[in-house]
């Protein structure tokens, strides 16, 4: 059970809370916890129960698949504010393919428990919506990623890109359109804002309004190869 | 609206169908259509609107996405009584990946229109786990294929390894094992066991009891590579 400040958050920040009836956010600030993980903690894994829908309060975690061979993918990352819904899914028909989500750094967050979660979704035609895009936007970013591992150069050009300037600004801000880097790329504007977008849930670099700021320099230089 | 051997044909073959009530039924029936392409056809194109979902009666269509330089990546092929749902899903949220679905062979399928397959799916909510548990198996594909391009060796040495087999035997059908495969290729039976499902559900092969038909030996080749 949530405290009043909790609730309070909870509130403002889970996608779907305003769509609850009454009744129903009772229940969720009920059934619902706050909990703290270490770096490095495996909070989906394998063969291991799903603990439940998690709203990140802070903290980054890291969704990946292994190889046979022990290698990995990173699928996406996960921020404040992100919502996890795979650590809700396990039990989901065809959800045959294992992935691992990690704590990079250390986290709170809050978990609606898997149980709960889709007593809720089972009463709930929004929360089940919300389910079915957030499975969409999974499908979606996993496409992505094969795109970029597959044909590679677009994410590549753009981190390179990203890196010289940075250089040759001496500034981890870049004032910079996505006009104009899709002109210096030799490539669409939608897929430069697509993947300023990407590199921005990554955790790679922040955006705002005209400016790119890089945030993390080494995953940037990982991308760019 | 379709005629009763049709309507038959949609009350044995939607996944769904036991699950409307009966006026849900007769209004699927009402709204549907049968309808033919001939090969070449992109039954769901990139900024093309959504056709609804499709029914595969007789033919065979190929998924994929296409690189920036028009390279493609195939996802998934679609057989006779295989449902297509993102040709119904281009509303979703999140759903921002394009796809491309062309018929591979001259097909035969049933069209739920997109605008009445969701107000089914808002209406009945074993339609709406049904959209859910799509969605989650287009992620889990999603993922094998990524597995497969960037880690690739189980599916390439079991492809080799059929064709060696029935160059050997003289023969399209193989009595083989999935644990006597496993052995041979040195990796675990589950591994063997999803693989022939994939290259089955990609109409590269046909599985029943205790044998291995290849049914498409230029499919299995490219596999292979």
């Amino acid at each position: 059970m949530l405290n009043s400040e909790d609730r309070s958050f909870l509130s403002v920040n889970l996608p779907f809370w305003e769509k609850l009836t009454a009744s129903e956010q009772e229940q969720t600030v009920v059934y619902s916890y706050r909990t703290h993980y270490r770096k490095g903690v495996e909070v989906l894994s394998p063969g291991k129960e799903c603990l439940g829908l998690l709203l990140v309060e802070s903290g980054q975690l890291r969704a990946y698949i292994t190889s046979e061979e022990g290698k990995q993918i990173t699928l996406y990352r996960l921020l404040p504010l992100d919502v996890c819904m795979l650590t809700a899914s396990c039990q989901i028909k065809n959800m045959n393919f294992d992935v691992t989500i990690e704590t990079e750094k250390e986290i709170t967050a809050f978990v609606i428990p898997t149980s709960f979660f889709h007593t809720l979704s089972e009463k709930n035609s929004a929360v089940k919506n919300f389910q079915l895009e957030m499975m969409a936007a999974l499908f979606s970013e996993a496409l992505w990623v094969l795109d970029q591992y597959v044909f590679g150069s677009a994410a590549e050009r753009l981190a390179n890109f990203l890196l010289e300037h940075s250089a040759l600004q001496e500034s981890d801000t870049l004032r910079l359109t996505h006009e104009y880097i899709a002109n210096d790329l030799g490539t669409a504007r939608e897929v430069v804002t697509r993947l300023l977008k990407h590199f921005s849930l990554s955790g790679l670099i922040s955006l705002s309004r005209g400016s790119v700021t890089i945030t993390d320099r080494a995953g940037l230089l990982a991308v760019g190869r």
